[in-house]
């Protein structure tokens, strides 16, 4: 008898994780609210976001939240990270008390500024509050399902917890790291979709490689500044779910935040862009979310500022990147400057 | 009067930096050995190696050093790795007491395992031994031309020094930042090659995006590994002539090294790869000095172990990036496990 596990949301992602679940022996359940993408997985075993992939028949998808999680051994919260909190209401009361919740949802909401975990946490009961798990790394969905080597880690402060995860998930090409510090894994897959968002912009107005490697440096300079300031450790920014997973984003066509940036950088507003994109691009709200969060803790981080100034001020893309080049500093690392007397 | 540069080596990257000086009204001499093109630089303005860009008008070739450095206030040497000993050889005795020395030839020597500021300090006379400044980071050559944002560092010990180069070459569009730690600066940019190749492979293969940024995100810790052990400063690796620099030539396919690699990973020999190429891929020579270096000094590299049996044992490149997958590490940072007896 197989063990069960539960995706929630079917969206390119949560359908990649229920492959990787389903490659590995699991029955597997994918719950979405669309009839029609559970149709689809059901009848076609295709997802219109994966096109041109086919997925495994054993797969089952649901619009029944109860039907997923009853009995599951796991749970996998894969939605828009403003989706999150609805689902984790929904969810409570319905889980085993020895269920697992892993989340690979990417975002910091808006209002509370709270990490994915600890937005499930304050929803679910107390017996789940030590059992959240989280799961990131530079991966594209399409990539995984054609079993493309991929590495990502799961994060918990309990070291058996996040092992237990690890086995769910590892295969032969889905390396699976395990890391205590679930602040920095869950910061650094957040905030690099607003990084992201710069480096499509900077491609849009065709500023090309060399801008784009100066703006993925930077970034991940300021996403560390935040990520320590809230208790992440350092090291994990510049492991796989921190400068990994910007990277990722930043460089490929697949990433959606990259495209809306492209769009922006191409001309087009922050309205027309969204409008014509079918997927959710996190790092619009997320860029709302961190810029709030970064003055409110007094965190210096540029790029998310100039970001901000652009989504919800108007501010001409053109002048932004030019701003950032022109800033001050005349060190490249202020730190070794500092310390030298130099 | 103009103030008159020379700048030695007349590739893609010394072009640029002589175009940059050019554009910041100085009087420019560009030395290369080829008769051919020195001929088409001073007399069709274009540079077949920077193919469709028309090259200013007051940029003089010359075949002869002695012409290029009479008199020069700065020599820039931007010639092949395995050239510069030859070279600064010849410039002993051509320079006035004054001059400055920038370096920004990229690699180790071979034999010596040496960088290439200490190759220039060993072959010139004792009084330039302090001036000696290396510049480096992320900047496609055709890019800088085509006043595409570029970021770039300087480095030396001696700030004053650092910021007299940062002077000379910073414009709007070519931003020069100082950083005291040259060993760390010279390493990352002679380093990144190596891993520049393993991408190359990677894409060869087809594995995506996902192993590359995996690949990325191992590469930098190695070198930083390495850069530690020879006295850098852990922190340079994380900047523009470490991360910035590594990504921009994984990433992109200007980069003679990536094109090499993704000839070996798409089935070529070296040889053949190699045979196809016009230009020099600094990262095999690079590779054998790293590899010898690092055993030397019992560091873990295993991105460039591996890079070394592909290239100079014929292993089979398919097997590589799955050896690498498979390490047997399960945490993703030691550092952070052992600190919390994870």
């Amino acid at each position: 008898m197989k063990e069960k596990i539960a995706v929630i949301g079917g969206g390119s992602w949560g359908t990649a994780l229920a492959v990787v679940l389903n490659n590995n022996g699991y029955n597997v359940y994918l719950r979405d609210i669309s009839e029609k993408r559970v149709k689809e997985i059901n009848e076609e075993h295709v997802n219109s976001y994966l096109s041109g992939i086919e997925l495994p028949k054993e797969l089952i998808a649901t619009t029944s939240l109860e039907e997923a999680v009853k009995g599951a051994k796991a749970v996998v919260v894969v939605v828009p990270s403003h989706i999150v909190r609805t689902v984790s209401k929904e969810l409570k009361g319905l889980l085993d008390k020895d269920t697992v919740i892993v989340t690979a949802s990417k975002g910091i909401e808006e209002e509370s500024h709270l990490r994915m975990s600890e937005v499930i946490k304050e929803e679910l009961d107390d017996k789940f509050s030590d059992k959240i798990v989280a799961l990131s790394g530079p991966s594209h969905a399409e990539e995984v399902i054609l079993n493309h080597p991929t590495t990502v880690v799961v994060a918990n402060k309990n070291k058996e917890l996040a092992q237990q995860v690890q086995n769910m998930f590892m295969s032969d090409s889905f390396r699976v790291y395990t890391n205590p510090d679930i602040i920095g894994v869950e910061l650094g897959g957040a905030v690099k979709n607003i990084i992201a968002i710069a480096a499509g912009i900077s491609d849009g107005l065709d500023f090309g490689d060399n801008a784009l490697a100066a703006l993925i440096t930077r970034g991940i300079t300021e996403i560390k500044r935040l990520g320590v300031a809230m208790g992440a450790e350092s090291v994990t920014f510049s492991g796989l779910t921190g400068l990994g997973d910007l990277i990722v984003t930043c460089a490929s066509e697949h990433s959606r935040n990259r495209r809306l940036g492209f769009k922006i950088g191409s001309g087009k507003s922050l309205e027309e862009a969204l409008s014509e994109m079918e997927m959710v691009a996190e790092g619009v709200r997320t860029a709302k979310a961190v810029y709030n969060l970064s003055h409110k803790l007094d965190i210096e981080m540029p790029i998310v500022d100039q970001m901000y100034k652009i989504l919800f001020e108007n501010k001409d893309p053109k002048l932004v990147v030019s701003d950032l080049m022109l800033r001050g500093a005349k060190y490249e690392i202020e730190s070794i400057a500092m310390e030298k007397e130099w």
